[in-house]
């Protein structure tokens, strides 16, 4: 299934006693439909507050259950901030999780002297000029393969801090800075650590050239927005061994 | 000055005395900044739910304050869904209601099965389809100088209900439908009426040429966004006679 998420009500992902998470919520509608339990697994486990249009998830049910029924019945409990917005039988051997080959994280910064409103809740509000060039020449060099361990907050195990960072672009659009990121994974903070260090050169505080040599502050979650996450052909689709996000 | 606010948590424009209003929490806003009451008088009094983004207001406020000063401390009271977007000193006789040549309103329509997440308080959702070639053979019909009588919820005192509306366009964007209508003036709840009957055409329960016959149903509030409000030079800034919005 992919899903749709407004963050700012959500604790995060992950499922949590006494906090209302995405898989929490989901968990609970198929259970309600369903009338028995059901574990949902998704692609990246999003932090508190941070967004989804198009996170992936799966799930185990009894098979030849007429999904488009399914899918408008999950919807119709499912709270207005989270939405189903596609529902498919997945190949066999299908891991949310472990198959998906890349990611795809928006950031929205509203770069204006005055306030977003509608907007709020989903943008960065930055009031001060920031010098793009200068952050499209720092964001150039963390392109590529690359060990992201800066980039890391600490809390989560992972085998490896190597990541393939395949896309990191900056665009401007009237008082709107978008930043794309489009990466084989991402380390636990590693895309608003990516935003925190951009903000840090585009504001003048830290060079281009100084990237390397600065711990990145962790950019505020509610600019943030998991946008796709892409899987590869039916052996991609395969358990690998890479066990982070 | 322009204001945009987000309507939901709003009863409407009009100060009231036990609601939430846009006029009252601006009136509020430059009470606590200039320690005095000051009347704010808006260009359209915008129903509870409606949203702006370029509501125009004025207010008489002693000469030679400094501006940008008094914009950024209003700016710092003022809630998180409203804010004061630009504040100038107006010509001699500026009044934001009268001086109004024409207001442009903007209706989003999400017609997709799967409900919006994000824009969920600021779209109608329509799921099932919509004629546009039916609508906008409608649209065209009330373009022009004419009575919108039919258009005219009762509950506000007008002279006349004849208004000028020049445009009245729909566009298809992805799933979205954006109605906009431009008019010299609307009369209570006819930009929403105008929906409403084109919903009704849409969905094949009214056709375009019956489209003069009915009354038209209430289109739902959230939709709805005062976008822009236009004046003509000094002399139309002068106060006329009329009094409706």
């Amino acid at each position: 299934m992919t899903l749709s998420y407004d963050g700012t009500r959500f604790s995060g992902w992950q499922r949590q006693t006494h906090a209302r998470s995405v898989q929490g919520v989901l968990e609970e509608a198929f259970r309600s439909i369903l009338g028995r339990r059901v574990i949902v697994t998704g692609a990246g486990r999003t932090d508190g507050g941070v967004h989804a249009l198009g996170q992936v998830a799966h799930a185990d049910i009894p098979a030849r259950l007429p999904l488009p029924k399914l899918h408008r019945a999950l919807n119709a409990v499912l709270p207005e901030d989270l939405v189903i917005q596609t529902l498919t039988w997945a190949p066999a051997g299908f891991h949310a999780r472990y198959g998906a080959k890349s990611k795809w994280y928006r950031y929205r910064i509203w770069n204006h002297p005055v306030r977003p409103v509608m907007e709020r809740h989903w943008a960065l509000h930055v009031p001060s000029p920031l010098n793009l060039t200068a952050m499209r020449r720092c964001a150039r060099l963390f392109v590529g393969r690359r060990d992201f361990r800066a980039f890391h907050s600490s809390g989560r195990c992972v085998a490896s801090t190597v990541r393939h960072l395949r896309q990191l672009t900056l665009r401007r659009n009237g008082p709107w800075l978008i930043i794309d990121m489009k990466a084989d994974g991402f380390l636990y903070h590693m895309a608003r650590r990516m935003v925190g260090l951009l903000l840090e050169v585009g504001k003048g505080r830290v060079s281009p050239t100084d990237c390397h040599r600065i711990i990145p502050p962790t950019a505020p979650a509610h600019g943030l927005c998991l946008m796709r996450v892409e899987y590869g052909n039916r052996r991609a689709l395969q358990k690998t061994d890479r066990m982070e996000d």
